[in-house]
Protein backbone atom coordinates (compact mmCIF):
# COMPACT_ATOMS: atom_id res chain seq x y z
CA UNK A 1 0.00 0.00 0.00
CA UNK A 2 1.23 3.49 -0.67
CA UNK A 3 0.92 4.67 2.94
CA UNK A 4 3.38 1.72 3.34
CA UNK A 5 6.64 3.36 1.86
CA UNK A 6 5.66 6.57 3.84
CA UNK A 7 5.72 4.59 7.18
CA UNK A 8 8.53 3.22 6.30
CA UNK A 9 10.43 6.39 5.24
CA UNK A 10 8.83 8.06 8.35
CA UNK A 11 9.70 5.33 10.91
CA UNK A 12 13.71 5.13 9.31
CA UNK A 13 14.03 8.87 9.65
CA UNK A 14 13.28 8.89 13.16
CA UNK A 15 15.24 5.68 13.65
CA UNK A 16 18.19 7.53 12.40
CA UNK A 17 17.48 10.65 14.47
CA UNK A 18 16.91 8.94 17.89
CA UNK A 19 20.24 7.07 16.93
CA UNK A 20 22.02 10.34 16.20
CA UNK A 21 20.36 11.73 19.23
CA UNK A 22 22.01 8.90 21.14
CA UNK A 23 25.47 9.50 19.92
CA UNK A 24 24.86 12.87 21.44
CA UNK A 25 23.70 11.46 24.47
CA UNK A 26 26.69 9.35 24.68
CA UNK A 27 29.27 12.38 24.20
CA UNK A 28 27.37 14.09 27.34
CA UNK A 29 27.66 11.27 29.24
CA UNK A 30 31.29 10.92 28.91
CA UNK A 31 32.25 14.36 29.55
CA UNK A 32 29.54 13.80 32.67
CA UNK A 33 31.25 10.60 33.58
CA UNK A 34 34.92 12.54 33.84
CA UNK A 35 34.12 15.67 35.50
CA UNK A 36 36.85 15.18 37.53
CA UNK A 37 39.15 15.38 34.86
CA UNK A 38 40.49 18.25 33.12
CA UNK A 39 37.38 19.64 30.60
CA UNK A 40 38.99 19.39 27.23
CA UNK A 41 37.83 23.04 26.09
CA UNK A 42 35.98 21.83 22.97
CA UNK A 43 33.63 19.68 24.10
CA UNK A 44 31.02 22.65 24.01
CA UNK A 45 32.28 23.38 20.58
CA UNK A 46 31.43 19.75 19.40
CA UNK A 47 28.57 19.46 21.70
CA UNK A 48 26.76 22.60 20.15
CA UNK A 49 28.08 21.56 16.34
CA UNK A 50 26.20 18.25 16.93
CA UNK A 51 23.16 20.07 18.25
CA UNK A 52 23.13 22.39 15.13
CA UNK A 53 24.00 19.41 13.04
CA UNK A 54 20.61 17.48 14.87
CA UNK A 55 18.63 20.30 14.55
CA UNK A 56 19.18 20.63 10.53
CA UNK A 57 18.52 17.17 10.34
CA UNK A 58 14.86 17.50 12.31
CA UNK A 59 13.70 20.19 10.33
CA UNK A 60 14.36 18.56 7.13
CA UNK A 61 12.46 15.28 8.05
CA UNK A 62 9.88 17.55 9.20
CA UNK A 63 9.95 19.31 6.07
CA UNK A 64 9.90 16.07 4.08
CA UNK A 65 6.41 15.16 5.79
CA UNK A 66 8.27 12.48 7.62
CA UNK A 67 7.76 13.58 11.51
CA UNK A 68 5.55 15.64 14.00
CA UNK A 69 7.38 19.03 14.66
CA UNK A 70 6.16 18.29 18.05
CA UNK A 71 8.40 15.39 17.81
CA UNK A 72 11.09 16.73 16.58
CA UNK A 73 11.06 19.51 19.14
CA UNK A 74 10.20 17.06 21.95
CA UNK A 75 13.51 15.09 20.50
CA UNK A 76 16.25 18.36 20.88
CA UNK A 77 13.92 19.44 23.83
CA UNK A 78 15.13 16.65 26.20
CA UNK A 79 18.73 16.28 24.46
CA UNK A 80 18.53 20.16 25.83
CA UNK A 81 18.02 19.01 29.08
CA UNK A 82 20.87 16.78 29.44
CA UNK A 83 23.05 19.40 27.94
CA UNK A 84 22.49 22.05 30.67
CA UNK A 85 22.74 19.47 33.41
CA UNK A 86 25.93 18.81 32.10
CA UNK A 87 26.52 22.79 32.17
CA UNK A 88 25.46 22.87 35.47
CA UNK A 89 27.46 20.05 37.11
CA UNK A 90 30.55 20.98 35.24
CA UNK A 91 30.47 24.25 36.95
CA UNK A 92 30.06 23.20 40.36
CA UNK A 93 32.70 20.86 40.16
CA UNK B 1 1.74 2.53 -6.96
CA UNK B 2 4.15 2.25 -3.51
CA UNK B 3 7.03 3.45 -5.53
CA UNK B 4 4.89 6.86 -5.96
CA UNK B 5 5.43 7.61 -2.68
CA UNK B 6 8.81 6.49 -3.28
CA UNK B 7 9.63 8.93 -5.91
CA UNK B 8 7.74 11.79 -3.89
CA UNK B 9 9.69 11.63 -1.24
CA UNK B 10 12.92 11.89 -3.31
CA UNK B 11 11.82 14.56 -5.42
CA UNK B 12 10.60 16.26 -2.42
CA UNK B 13 13.65 16.07 -0.43
CA UNK B 14 15.91 17.10 -3.66
CA UNK B 15 13.66 19.65 -4.27
CA UNK B 16 14.46 20.98 -0.36
CA UNK B 17 18.34 20.50 -0.42
CA UNK B 18 18.23 22.51 -3.97
CA UNK B 19 16.45 24.95 -2.27
CA UNK B 20 18.83 25.01 0.92
CA UNK B 21 22.42 24.90 -1.86
CA UNK B 22 20.38 28.09 -3.73
CA UNK B 23 20.20 30.18 -0.28
CA UNK B 24 23.32 29.54 0.41
CA UNK B 25 24.64 30.40 -3.49
CA UNK B 26 22.85 33.95 -2.82
CA UNK B 27 24.87 34.47 0.44
CA UNK B 28 28.07 33.97 -1.65
CA UNK B 29 26.84 36.07 -4.36
CA UNK B 30 26.27 38.88 -2.06
CA UNK B 31 29.20 38.46 -0.67
CA UNK B 32 30.88 38.48 -4.38
CA UNK B 33 29.05 41.60 -5.06
CA UNK B 34 30.01 43.74 -2.66
CA UNK B 35 33.75 42.70 -2.24
CA UNK B 36 35.24 46.40 -2.10
CA UNK B 37 33.03 47.18 0.80
CA UNK B 38 34.73 45.83 4.21
CA UNK B 39 33.49 42.27 4.72
CA UNK B 40 31.72 41.02 7.35
CA UNK B 41 33.90 39.48 9.58
CA UNK B 42 31.96 36.66 10.28
CA UNK B 43 30.84 36.28 6.05
CA UNK B 44 33.05 33.14 6.63
CA UNK B 45 31.59 31.69 9.70
CA UNK B 46 28.27 32.01 8.55
CA UNK B 47 28.92 30.60 5.28
CA UNK B 48 30.70 27.45 6.86
CA UNK B 49 27.95 26.91 9.20
CA UNK B 50 25.63 26.60 6.21
CA UNK B 51 27.51 24.35 4.34
CA UNK B 52 27.67 22.23 7.44
CA UNK B 53 24.04 21.92 7.97
CA UNK B 54 23.37 21.27 4.42
CA UNK B 55 25.48 18.64 4.20
CA UNK B 56 24.21 17.27 7.29
CA UNK B 57 20.71 17.09 5.52
CA UNK B 58 22.37 15.81 2.62
CA UNK B 59 23.78 12.68 4.80
CA UNK B 60 20.45 12.52 6.00
CA UNK B 61 18.51 12.37 2.91
CA UNK B 62 21.22 9.60 1.32
CA UNK B 63 21.01 7.33 4.56
CA UNK B 64 16.78 7.72 4.36
CA UNK B 65 17.45 6.00 0.43
CA UNK B 66 16.11 9.58 -1.10
CA UNK B 67 19.32 10.80 -2.47
CA UNK B 68 21.99 8.97 -4.33
CA UNK B 69 24.89 9.67 -2.58
CA UNK B 70 27.35 11.19 -5.69
CA UNK B 71 24.48 13.98 -6.30
CA UNK B 72 24.71 15.06 -3.01
CA UNK B 73 28.69 15.48 -3.21
CA UNK B 74 27.80 17.71 -6.56
CA UNK B 75 26.09 19.26 -4.77
CA UNK B 76 28.15 20.34 -1.79
CA UNK B 77 31.27 19.98 -4.17
CA UNK B 78 29.94 22.94 -6.74
CA UNK B 79 29.31 25.12 -4.23
CA UNK B 80 33.01 24.47 -2.50
CA UNK B 81 33.79 25.51 -5.75
CA UNK B 82 31.77 28.99 -5.51
CA UNK B 83 32.85 29.48 -1.75
CA UNK B 84 36.90 29.15 -2.88
CA UNK B 85 36.43 31.31 -5.93
CA UNK B 86 34.84 33.55 -3.39
CA UNK B 87 37.53 33.46 -1.15
CA UNK B 88 40.23 33.59 -4.00
CA UNK B 89 38.42 37.32 -4.92
CA UNK B 90 38.29 38.50 -1.54
CA UNK B 91 42.25 38.12 -1.07
CA UNK B 92 43.02 39.74 -4.10
CA UNK B 93 41.18 42.63 -3.75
Amino acid sequence: MASDVNINHSEKALELLKADAEKILRLIKVQMDNLTMPQCPLYEEVLDTQMFGLSREIDFAVRLGLLEDKEGKAMIGSLERELSALHEASLKK
